[in-house]
């Protein structure tokens, strides 16, 4: 019974060691060392391989090593193979950090005064009230619900939507394609915190962006595929939008030239906003394994018909 | 009686428009536009007019419109005169997001991510947890506890040090000089919250740099006189600090060709941290001229002693 590990190497053997001094009876394996695939029960993988069943016979259940499954083609994936994602408590720790960090760098001006310094201006920017800053975060799933726990110190009205209805107190929640409008009309700045899928894909745009109050301010740490980035473009230029902050792009890393790098709207981070701490990985997938083992539910587990 | 304020005329306007609305019977005037010199029992000022009681020979109390008084020169000022502090909401708040805003960038790398954009490099640097990430707080009066507040949420490892003794749920306090090697040495995240007193001018030199652990960061949102410029200069040269974020300078504006301006360690906003809200300070001021008159002790007092 083998658990092999498919991803960063740097942070595979990281895995090893915890699997090694958690689990000494279960054998670990870092990609391409698989040894013998008959005896790979348990895959945790960033992109699966190709040709799965054929190349692990035995294979009983998928992890995604990041928050996300939208890195996986589904169609290549048996049907009946179980596949998790990563409900590990750091993903939604360093989550909850960034959007608190971009919030708070948005409400205080932070993407111009980084423009100021590379331009050495000394230009004060009247500070506005926590209270009077509407905050909107799409998607209320376990890292939109960390995120509001920490904003809600500071005093922003919060409002989320989801697709499914969400009640979590002290945020007023819209729900689904009809209540949109009204959510994006009252927010000041918008976070999204979606999964990727079909639904999803490209709802960051113009369309969108024009329903929001003039002058709003965007957070995307969802995905790139999420953003219409020449709609982004459009919009900080007429001043709908007045100012991003990116930790995703349609191409990663972004390629050289790209508009995003010098714009003195744009703050760009590479893909950090929330980052998978192997400590606390580990015993998500050995508990994951034990609930397998003995027929119990499984968070994380993902239903193939909504994407995640 | 009459209130006169000098400071930014913009905002001087606004207080008179609360002043109208909320002391009606009170007259308000924005300098230079004094009227009867006679007339002015109170001044809420960022700096006194010289000869002050020769010019307001009725004058019974000065408000400072900062939370700071170290602009004042107590020299000019009759022994007797009470001077204020404002203590307003507004004050705290701001600055507990500021500092909220500049331990959650340190934390999470946003000024080599800053850099990163300059050069267009998208390269990730691991997260750290914030439980292993200790923030220490100089300065534990209402500001730095409010910022101790916000920061408590995200699980960082607090201490702070003071003049003298505190103790704050869940913060480490230290106290005095005999203290600071003992704080500094435990400190990855420094926060410079304190007055700026004779006996702090330039407290952040070389000396203290050295007591922090290799690679520690700073936030200064004290004064710019708290800090030897040249020494942090040296010490982001060695590498015994890692990044700084400044929202004063000695020089302030900070003249072009300064070489803050450009460095890839520093980030700067122009002195913006805290800012005084009108709707709130007069407010204040309203209340302290209630107390004044019944002869009741009055919050912000200052002591000319100690300088704050």
């Amino acid at each position: 019974m083998t658990v092999l590990y498919k991803a960063n190497a740097a942070r595979g053997a990281v895995w090893a060691k915890l699997f090694a001094e958690r689990a000494p009876g279960m054998a670990f394996r870092v990609w391409p060392d698989v040894g013998d695939p008959a005896a790979i029960r348990y895959l945790a993988a960033w992109q699966p391989p190709e040709r799965i069943m054929e190349t692990f016979p035995n294979l009983e259940l998928v992890f995604s090593v990041g928050a996300g499954v939208d890195q996986f083609d589904f169609s290549l994936l048996p049907p009946a193979l179980p596949v998790i994602r990563m409900l590990e408590p750091g993903i939604a720790e360093s989550m909850a950090e960034y959007v608190t960090l971009a919030v708070l760098g948005l409400h205080r001006d932070l993407v111009p005064f980084i423009d100021q310094q590379k331009r050495q201006v000394w230009q004060e920017i009247q500070v506005r009230s926590a209270a009077s800053r509407r905050v909107g975060i799409m998607g209320l799933g376990q890292l939109g619900q960390a995120a509001l726990d920490k904003l809600r110190a500071f005093g922003f009205p919060l409002s989320g939507w989801n697709r499914s209805p969400r009640a979590i107190d002290g945020v007023a929640c819209y729900t689904g394609e009809t209540e949109l409008d009204a959510f994006l009309g009252q927010v000041d700045i918008l976070v999204c915190l979606l999964p990727l899928t079909e639904a999803t894909r490209g709802i960051l745009n113009a369309r969108l962006f024009s329903a929001l109050p003039a002058g709003a301010a965007l957070v995307n740490c969802g995905r790139g595929g999420h953003l219409v980035e020449a709609d982004l473009l459009a919009a900080l230029a007429s001043g709908q939008l007045s100012a991003a902050v990116l930790d995703v792009t349609e191409l990663e890393p972004l390629p050289q030239g790209h508009g995003f790098w010098t714009h003195p709207k744009i703050l760009l981070t590479p893909h950090i906003a929330s980052m998978t701490r192997p400590e606390t990985a580990v015993d998500f997938v050995l508990d994951t394994i034990t609930r397998h083992q003995a027929g119990q539910p499984m968070p994380g587990l993902v239903d193939r018909a909504s994407g995640y």
